[in-house]
């Protein structure tokens, strides 16, 4: 997990909050073996069983432990097991080793979700305030973690030779190709971005300040694979001009030559998803591009990639509970646009900025605290979402962040230009 | 698999056989959930379930698919994913990458074993002579990947910080500690070595060749775990006039300073094996031993390690059916030495000599001949099999070969001085 | 070198500045033998021979290839040897492996500026105005190498056991130690900042633009020596709660406990500088120390790092000639603080801005124009300009960058607070 | 230096012997600049400067530092400088930072072997049987350094783009192609090998000891450029079949298609060598190959690469100073094969034995005792010297070694067969 500020919660949501994101947890694993949900694909990847037991540590250690009087650790083996990197709680084991922990089973850490959930809503009517909002926090946590375990789990099947779907092909309607990309005017001047009211946010989306904008435009849509088909086409990866000069060492040393997860076949571009493999669709938003390649497109394309503020500053007006998002298990992927929607959901937008603290900002104290202030080095700052991102999470305040070469997340584009 | 010369078989003794070796290997997962015999711990280790299924493979290919005419393969994708080093058969999955197929799962491959079991079962009867060869040296081939597999999943339970015991500790006979180390005289002068006859052998095995041995003594008995905790007391890991160059660095470079799987704790040494981790018995052989702390203990110890014609001139008048070898699935470890014996079993023995050809030895054409001949460069020669070596499997002339930093094995250390 | 604006220069002050330029670099190494300026100490560094030949390739491919009609190559494999990265100008050696170039030898280096100077010089009074601008380029850029220049000495002779002295040392006058730090009240709303005038500036220092800043304060002075020896003492490199979770990976990957050149005596810190091994100077700023470790000491101070823009809206009512600067060849180090000065010169400051285009940024076209807008990621700007930066080099909107670890150029640190 | 056995030495002729040796490596350095001698241009290889001052630390360490009272240290920063493996003589700078020891220069060095070979010259009449060994011991330890030297320099030469030759051309003399390989067959049954007299050898070439002989042929002469070029040709290098395991590992990871400093030009292959860059002699022995591509031309040819004890019992009967080896300095390469030649000289003979202790073995105490015992594993035996061996350095029993993958010494092949 990454960060808060101030959350606030009543018992009886709370308790529905708390159900339904835990069992969504739950669903999402069960097309998943034992092994499935124990190998670990990558150093940036965890298997879905420790997603499972770190979300579960998260809530026993900061709620249970620390607020309710009797409760003893389920297993004392597992905080070693299962911290993730606050370095305030202790040793842990080494990240790229998760994948080593056969044992406890994808079974046992099920049941101990399942006792750690029960004593948590066995507390939950008589819970002190500070402990309510860590429940809510754990929420907020978990829902990360479901879409790291969701983009974890299709890393790990396309490593496989037999490259399995997770699950078998949704429906897809009929939409029509979306038509050349229009542009909006964005505000100029002086504005306000960040979190500021008293709903839930990660530390890192406030304070609420002040930012001036020049005058600019951002595109009406992401860019769709059939635009990135033709980006290749016409020699992108190929030519050193369009590409930033790490990006350029990235592209040659890696030999990287389209989105992950594409493939060229017979009959044009195909790309893997948790449906399998199956041709690009090329009405729908190119994903797993890496802000290299993000920069790139836009440097081809004659523009330049959104600030976080130009892009929260427009997006702010949209509903974040709108698009194509996570509500329930199932081969998400990003979907064609459909008129005037698309801020949010589908694909998480690359912006320009870096990942650096607003100004006013302070990290809260203690080991809950250790979250985005320590990661405010080397990122770059991603916007409004994915079809992975449970419905309800994301806000027009969010910051997502990821290095500039990671692209196993559903990770998109945006343009922008000057006016 | 690693070679052959002429196996011989008659049809219901090779049925039988095949059917024990077949059912041990079964039996040796039976332990394991899914995701502990598909996780892979290292690059030099396979997932159990890849054993399970590669020599499933090696019988698939080379005795249905080559001498049964109707039989079509039972998953066409299987050879891709389980083809081991055979380069005239095709592409195959890298080696590290094993760990990635969490599909098919482990019952999945225990089906596929059932169906290629059945298969060459029936077929046995009417099976050409040069068919039955291969069946035989499919067994011989499983037999070695048994002995990898125990090995593999012990080196991956280790990884685990909670150490997960395989197998329930066997029950420990007392014995007493064995006496100072004798030592025996071997013959000098031109002797012969290399396996000659009719039965059974791999091919790196021969051929039979006179060898000229000049006077030397062979120990007793190998080394022990009391004496290696002597020889790390007095500093050995330590001092680099005992050590080989490429052992001196590679001691400072992966900061060694005991055998594998051994730790420290306040009341003397443990060890971890297949039964957990549990104090060293000071009795039993020294095992995971690398060549490279072989050679020091040996300097050490003011004598050397034996040549590989030393060892088997005088292990050529012992049964290699004797000793504590692997006779069913179980926890099984190097045990104190009894009088007289430990020329064949607990742990293999590291011989100076390098895996190089015999006078007159020639690779054997096609692609099961892709055994043994390719791996005659950087490593050395162990004798006499070990505790995982499955009873019946090894002989006198029989050659196993690792580099010599390896020590995953049951490797230990007989001494040898000149006369 | 990194990138340009629209340049102006007349052609006899042109002639002037040009010869002083180019003279200083030759002084530079005027202590150095054949091999000193021959070797690379590491890949971010270059050797002095290669500075000296790289800056006269770039005269001699922009100025006299480009705009002097019968101009013959001096050697047609220096291209090869001394491009840097213009992709646009063909392939080029491997930056690492700049330090195997031992011939040209550095005499044939020195007789080649010879050269190019002449028929620079001899062209200068016709060149049209855009070659006269790139003659103004070439000595900006120059300028930029004459530092790194001084800074990879400075690393190669730290390599060498025997640590020689490139200079002897200078006569140090005494210096009271400073005060305590004070706190100076920096503008808030909108400001402007960037490079906005006719005279010379690189193309990452423009457009000039709004920028909006929050109540803030900077210090008075950048952090000392003996300030930074509290730090260690006081624990800072061995709490992880300092530090950015990329930077205190490198510190326990890089076993970094010091300053690059640091190290522990009997009597206390001593540095390595141009003068050999000596004593740190507490009064004098701190240097060579990452970007990790700017924001880890800001961190433990309570403080942190300023903004580009901050800095340089407090900075442009400074004279950017004043201050420790590189006036001639010798053995530049920070010193001691006196009253009222310290934003140009001594170290280049970390800010906490990430190396970003401005808004209305463009890249110029062609070759020349490869300058700063490849570099603009994963690198942070540091500004003010250090000892090893010729006088008349820097000015208030100079962006210097270098990757967050990178620490052999002369930077350091001046904390900022909120207000 | 790698080793030795009980040399002896009368005062004379060893002072004319010791000025011999000295001069020549001085020799060797002529034509390099401070530069080329001071670069280095992998771990494998040492500057030429290391090499001058290392031979010149052995002998002002074991001879005038432990034989002559009242000798002072030269410079008392050199041992740790200059110190090679030589544990027992403490602390030294790590072997991959060689190049990175600018200062003292090369002027500086070759004054330093002024220094002592004055010292040693003027201690010789009075000095100790042991020491007069020492003497005599560091003169063939100087020559192997001359090898070295050469093939070092030859290197680092071949990293710079520009390609310099370090001498000029030698006229050649026309020499008509060799005929087809003929064989030899050598005696079958137990001889005797290896270092048995009181003249000088170094101590892995002793104990003499019998040796058994398997009926075998040896190819009348090496394989030469044409023959090699046939074998590219014929797909050699694109053919798994002939590789060992990790020969094809290496020539996969490498990207291996010829022998070191070959390339394929318009008109045919060329070779880079101390005279620059030229096509290739195909009557000429083929050099710069590894042990891995000499098995697997061996295995292409239908033969195999000769045992050491082979090579020894045919060569002994060969006169030691006979063919091409080093005389002087200048631009030494393998020549056309004349009539009934070829046992010394020209390129090393890759023999398919590993490097490893003769029976009776028994490695020397103190630090000049850590020669050749610890290098004893991991490296195959070459025999016959090369075209860069000193005339006069080696002999019949000679063990040269390297690990399978080195080539940039003068290595060749030479085949051989079962009868």
């Amino acid at each position: 997990m990454r960060t808060r500020t101030a959350p606030k919660a009543d018992p009886s949501s709370l308790a529905a909050r708390f159900q339904a994101v835990r069992g969504l947890s739950v669903a999402l694993v069960a097309p998943l073996s034992d092994a499935d949900a124990s190998v670990q694909s990558m150093d940036d990847a965890s298997p879905a069983k420790w997603h499972l037991a770190h979300t579960t540590w998260f809530l026993e250690t900061f709620v249970l432990r620390d607020f309710v009087s009797d409760y003893a650790l389920y297993d004392d083996r597992f905080p070693f097991l299962f911290n993730s990197y606050y370095e305030a709680e202790g040793q842990r084991h080494a990240r790229g080793r998760r994948g080593m922990v056969t044992r406890p089973a994808l079974g046992e850490v099920i049941a101990y979700r399942a006792h750690v959930d029960a004593a948590v809503l066995a507390a939950l009517p008589d819970l002190a305030d500070a402990a309510r909002d860590l429940v809510m926090l754990g929420c907020h946590h978990e829902e990360q973690h479901q879409e790291l375990l969701i983009t974890d789990v299709l890393h790990l099947m396309a490593q496989n030779p037999i490259e399995p779907a997770v699950w078998p092909a949704a429906r897809k309607v009929p939409v029509a190709m979306p038509g050349p990309l229009g542009w909006i005017e964005g505000v100029a001047g002086v504005i306000e971005i960040g979190h500021g009211g008293d709903d839930f946010a990660f530390d890192c989306e406030g304070p609420r300040h002040a930012a001036l904008l020049s005058p600019h435009a951002l595109a009406t849509r992401t860019v769709t694979n059939g635009e990135w088909a033709d980006f290749i086409a016409d020699g992108g990866y190929a030519d050193a001009r369009h590409w930033l000069s790490d990006g350029w060492a990235w592209v040659r040393g890696q030999a990287i030559f389209a989105p992950l997860y594409w493939e060229r076949s017979d009959s044009g571009w195909t790309r893997f998803g948790l449906d399998g493999r199956r041709a690009i669709d090329p009405a729908a938003p190119v994903t797993h591009v890496s802000f290299y390649e993000a920069d790139a497109y836009a440097s081809w394309a004659g523009a330049r990639l959104p600030s976080e503020a130009e892009w929260e500053a427009m997006a702010s007006a949209q509903d974040p509970e709108s698009g194509n998002q996570l509500d329930a298990a199932g081969p998400v992927e990003p979907r064609p646009a459909t008129a005037g929607g698309g801020w949010f959901g589908d694909v998480w937008e690359w912006t320009g900025s870096a990942f650096r603290p607003y100004p006013g900002f302070r990290a809260v104290e203690g080991a809950v605290g250790e979250y985005n202030g320590k990661f405010m080095s080397g990122q770059c700052v991603l916007r409004g979402g994915s079809c992975a991102t449970p419905r309800g999470h994301v806000r027009a305040s969010y910051r997502n962040f990821f290095y500039p070469h990671q692209r196993w997340q559903f990770t998109g584009v945006r343009l922008a230009k000057d006016l």
